[in-house]
C-alpha cells in the first residue's frame, strides 16, 4: 500500500482554499500511484477555529467540503480532519473527527478522545471525547487511526484517564496513523519525536504522523511530520516550516520503505534557527492570510526594532517594509546613525519623522493641568504615544500594518508604554527574551552585517529621558530573563526562585513587576508564539487578582 | 439544625482578606447560634483564579487558609470552597472542592463533577471531574453537597454525561446544599431559579444555594442566593449585588423556616435596573480591588460618555471622577454645553483641554508624507488618539484610571479608534448595546435630570468631521443591535438572519464589520459583563480567520 503524507498550510475558516488545496493534492497523489493520502487534524476548517465552531453553518460547511472531497476519492482513499456533530444526546455538541474516505464515501470515522485543554488549547470548549475506538480495514491492512493528543498519554503522571491505543491494539492493527495540529515551540520537536517513538515501541507498530504547517495569527505550526518503524526508530522526518508531500510503501510485514532522499537530520536545528524560521513563517502568514502586504515599524536604533525590521524584510521583501525613524530630543546621534545603517543594509522603505513639535504641543496644551510638576513617566509616555499615533496615521493613510517590536522581557515586566510602543497588529518578538534577541541578531548577521554591530553592543535604552539605560529600572537581562522564565514558564513561586540562588530583592521586584503588568499585556497585540509559554491566549491571569507569589 | 448562608464578596488571590472575612463570619454565625455556615464555591481563593491555579504555592496557600479556618470551627461546622490536589495518578492536577469542616477538622470533601468549559468558563483547564459522590452526615441530617454546575444538568440535551444528584439521591439525603460562583447576566437570575427549582422538585428535597457576590475584573457575581422547599417552591432569595448572611432552621422533616423578612420579590427587577446595579458593583470592585480611587474619562457631550460618567460618580463619588472635555474644531457648541451641563448635574471634577494645537502639530509633521492627500480616517483617528494621549498623560501624572466609554454596538462593528476612544483600564458599557444605553440614561434620569435631555435625543455622532452622524456609516441602532445580537449572542449565520426578515445587504455589511473588527477588540480593555455573551474572554474568535458567515 502506498501512503502519501500531505503536510500542508491551511487557513482557518477558508473552506474554499482549504478544500481546493486538499483536492489538488489528492489528484497529484493519484497521479503518483498512492492508495491513501493522509491530511492533518481539522484540515477542512483550519486549526484553531475557536468559536467559529459554535456556528452550525460553520459545521455544515465542514461537512459539505468533506463531501466535495469524497467525490474526488472514487479510486483513492484519504484521511481528513473536521469537526462533526456529536450524535449522542449528551455531551458537547461536536466531535473532533477524522474521516476515512474510500470509494467516494466516508467509510469510517475516528473521533479524538484526549482533548487538550491547557496553555493555548481549548478543545473541551467544543468537543466531546470519544469513548469508542475501531481499527479501519484497507487494502489488507488494519489501521489504528488516532488524532494528535490521543498518543500523548504514555508519559508518567498522565493528564488523561484513557489511552485510545490500549483499546485499538486489541484489534490487532498493523500500522498507526496519527493526524495532528501540533503548534511550534523551540523545544517541542524533540519532545514530539520522543513521545511518538515511545508509542511505536510500546505497540510494536510503525507510525505515520502528519502535522499542520503554517501560522494562524499567533500560533505557528511547524510541520516536521514523522515516520517511525515498529521498533520506535525514526526513519523519516519532513521539513519544518514548509509544505511537503512524501510517499511511503507499507508492505505486508508492516515494513515502511520510501524512495525519496530523507530529510532526517543528523543533528537538531538550534533553538535560535528554529525561532528565526518560525517567526518568518508567522509574519508571512499573518500578512498573507489577512490580505495585507505592507508592514510599518518604528526604528529606534536599538536592537529590538532592528531585529524585527530584518525579519520583516526577510518575510515580506524590502519593498513591503516601511521603517520610520522617529527621533526626539533624547535620541542619541548614534541611534539615528544605527537606524540609518540598518535601512541601508536592508534596502527597505524608510521615512524620518521628528516628534519634537508634537511632544511640545502636548506639553504646552497640558501646562494648565501639569503646571510646574517635574518631568516624569507622563512626559516619557507622551513621546512613546506620539510615535504610535504617527505610525498608526501612516497605517490609516497608506494601508500598512504596524509591527510591534516589544520583546518578551519587556512585555513581562511592563517595561513599555501601553498605546505607545506596545501597539501593533502583531507582536513579532514578544515571545523572545532580550537575551535571545541578541542571539537572533547574531544569527541574522551570520553571513554579513545586517544589523549594525553598534545596535548589538550598546547598552539597551528606551531613550525617553537623558542618559536613560534599561538597567536603571531593571536587573541585567541575563538575570532578569532567568527569573521571568522560572516564574512565567515554570510556575515557580518567589520562595522557590530565591532558593535557586537568586537575590531575594531582585526576585520579589521582578515578580511584582510581572504581576502589575497584567493589565498592560491584556491590551497588547497577539504575539507570535515560539516558546512553550507565551503571553496571550496560553497564559490567562486575573487582572485585579492579589496573589503576588 | 440552624444553617447560615454567607453571600460574600471575595478577592481573587487575596488569601489574607478572604480568610479573615470567612473567619469573621464564622464567629458571628456562632454568636447567632448557627450549627453550620455555608460559604460559596472557591471562596478561599476567589473566582475565577485562572492560571494562578497552576502555581503549587497558590494551592498550598488555599490549604493553609482552610486549616486556619478549620481551627476556628471547634464548635460549629462550615462549608468552604477551594482547589485541592487530585490525588489520583491520572487526570488534571486539581479538583474543584468543597470542604465540610466540623470539630476543627475537614470531615468530608465533595468534588465538582460538572466543569463548565464554555463562554467565560475554563474549568477543564485546571480541574479533574469527580467520579465519587457521598452524602455528609451532620446533626441527624444527611446533606447532599454539590458545587454550582453539578445541578445544571436537568435540562434537555444535557451538556454533561453524568448527573451527581442521581447518585447522591440513592444515599437518601434529606437536604441539598449547592455552593456556587455563578456570574451575572441580566437574564440569568430567572434561569438560575428555574433550574434549581427543577432540582428541588425532581429529588423532593429542600435546596440551599449560596452564590458569590462582587466583581473580579470583568466578571460580576450578583449574589441572589436561594432557598427552595422540597416541592421546588422558592421560599427565600437573598439580595442582589450586595453581601448578606441569612439564617435558616432545618427540622427533622426537612422543612425549612426562617425568622427574617424575606427579600423574595413579587416581580423580577427590570433588565436595565439589574444592568445598572451590576455595573455600579463592577466599577466599585475594579477600583477597590486594584487599589485605585480615582477615575478619569473624556466627555464628548454624547450619551455614552455621559452615562459612564454618571455611573462612575454613583460608584466612586463625585470627588473621585475627573471628566475631561476635549473639544476639537469639529465639536459642536451643543456638545460642549451638554457636557458642561452634565458635569454641573453630577458635581464631579472637570477640566477642558482643547486638542486643536496637537492635531495641527500632527498634521504639519506628517505633511511631507501625507502631502495633499484628502482628509480621511487617518486625520479622524489622529483626533481620537490625541485625546487618548492626553487622558493617559493625566493618568500617568495624577494616578487616575481611564474609563473606556465604548458601547457594545460600536465595539461589535469596530466603530471606534484603536488606541483612541477604545483605550481604558476597564470598559464600563462595552456589554451594553446602544439601544440599552438610551434605556440606561432614562433609568439614571428616573428621578431627576442628570444626563442632559439633549445628550439623549440628539442623533449620535463621533464628531470627527463636519456634520458626521453615526448613521452615515451604520444602520439605525434598533436594527443594528438586533442583527448583532443574532450573530454574536445567538450564533446565527447571515442566511438565518436574512430569513428572519432583515435586509440582506444590511445583514452582510454588519456581519462583515463584526468580523473585520476582531483585531481591534483583541486589544481593548476588559469589559464589564452584563449579558450572556460579552466580548472578551467569553468569545474567542480567530483574527486572521476567513469565515464570514
Amino acid at each position: 500500500m502506498k501512503i502519501a503524507l500531505a503536510q500542508l498550510n491551511y487557513h482557518v475558516g477558508n473552506f474554499e482554499s482549504n478544500t481546493a488545496k486538499i483536492i489538488d493534492h489528492i489528484k497529484k497523489a493519484r497521479g503518483n500511484g498512492a492508495d491513501l493520502v493522509v491530511f492533518s487534524e481539522l484540515c477542512i476548517c483550519g486549526y484553531p477555529s475557536r468559536d467559529f465552531l459554535e456556528f452550525s453553518e460553520f459545521i455544515e460547511l465542514c461537512e459539505s467540503s468533506a463531501q466535495k472531497i469524497a467525490a474526488e476519492c472514487k479510486d483513492i482513499a484519504c484521511i481528513i480532519g473536521l469537526p462533526t456533530p456529536n450524535h449522542r444526546p449528551e455531551g458537547k455538541e461536536l466531535n473532533n473527527s477524522a474521516y476515512f474516505i474510500e470509494g467516494g464515501k466516508v467509510k469510517a470515522i475516528a473521533n479524538k478522545a484526549l482533548l487538550p485543554n491547557y496553555d493555548i488549547f481549548d478543545e473541551y470548549r467544543y468537543f466531546e471525547p470519544a469513548t469508542e475506538f475501531n481499527c479501519i480495514e484497507f487494502k489488507g491492512h488494519r489501521i489504528a487511526l488516532t488524532i494528535c493528543e490521543d498518543l500523548w498519554n504514555t508519559i508518567e503522571n498522565p493528564l488523561y484517564i484513557t489511552r485510545p491505543m490500549d483499546i485499538l491494539i486489541q484489534q490487532q492493527p498493523d500500522v498507526m496513523i496519527n493526524i495532528a495540529a501540533s503548534p511550534f515551540a523551540y523545544n517541542h520537536d524533540e519532545e514530539r519525536i520522543a513521545i511518538l517513538s515511545d508509542n511505536a515501541k510500546r505497540y510494536h507498530l510503525p507510525l505515520l504522523y502528519v502535522n499542520h504547517v503554517g501560522a494562524q495569527t499567533e500560533l505557528i505550526f511547524d510541520g516536521g511530520s514523522l515516520v517511525f518503524d515498529n521498533t520506535g526508530k525514526l526513519i523519516d522526518e519532513l521539513p519544518y516550516f514548509e509544505e511537503q508531500v512524501a510517499y511511503y510503501e507499507l508492505d505486508k510485514n508492516s515494513n515502511i520503505t520510501f524512495n525519496h532522499q530523507s530529510t532526517l537530520k543528523a543533528e537538531r536545528q538550534s533553538d535560535i534557527e528554529q525561532i528565526h524560521q518560525g517567526i518568518i513563517l508567522g509574519i508571512r502568514d499573518y500578512f498573507y492570510k489577512s490580505g495585507f502586504k505592507q508592514a510599518i515599524l518604528g526604528l529606534s536604533g536599538g536592537i529590538d526594532s532592528a531585529v524585527v525590521c530584518a525579519l520583516a524584510v526577510e518575510a515580506l521583501g524590502p519593498k513591503n517594509v516601511m521603517a520610520v525613524l522617529l527621533p526626539s530630543r533624547f535620541s542619541s546621534d548614534h541611534s539615528i546613525k544605527d537606524a540609518e545603517d540598518l535601512v541601508k543594509n536592508l534596502g527597505c522603505l524608510h521615512e524620518t519623522i521628528a516628534i519634537k513639535d508634537i511632544t511640545e504641543a502636548f506639553e504646552t496644551t497640558l501646562k494648565p493641568q501639569f503646571k510646574d510638576l517635574p518631568f516624569n513617566i507622563a512626559e516619557e509616555n507622551i513621546q512613546s504615544r506620539s510615535r504610535a499615533v504617527l505610525l498608526m496615521a501612516m497605517c490609516n493613510k497608506f494601508g500598512y500594518i504596524l509591527l510591534n517590536t516589544s520583546n518578551k522581557s519587556e512585555a513581562a515586566v511592563g517595561y513599555g508604554t501601553l498605546y505607545g510602543d506596545m501597539c501593533g497588529g502583531i507582536s513579532v518578538i514578544g515571545d523572545v527574551y532580550k537575551t535571545q534577541v541578541f542571539e537572533l541578531a547574531r544569527h541574522i548577521n551570520r553571513e554579513r552585517e545586517i544589523i549594525p554591530e553598534n545596535s548589538i553592543i550598546k547598552p539597551p535604552s528606551a531613550e525617553l529621558r537623558p542618559d536613560q539605560k534599561d538597567t536603571d529600572s531593571l536587573p541585567e537581562y541575563d538575570i532578569l530573563d532567568k527569573i521571568i522564565a522560572e516564574y512565567v514558564e515554570h510556575r515557580c513561586s518567589s520562595a522557590e526562585i530565591i532558593k535557586m540562588g537568586y537575590d531575594e530583592k531582585t526576585v520579589r521586584r521582578v515578580i511584582r513587576l510581572v504581576n502589575l503588568a497584567e493589565h498592560k499585556r491584556y491590551q497588547t497585540p497577539p504575539i507570535l508564539r515560539v516558546s512553550p509559554k507565551a503571553f496571550g491566549m496560553g497564559r490567562r491571569m486575573p487582572i485585579v487578582g492579589k496573589y503576588l507569589s
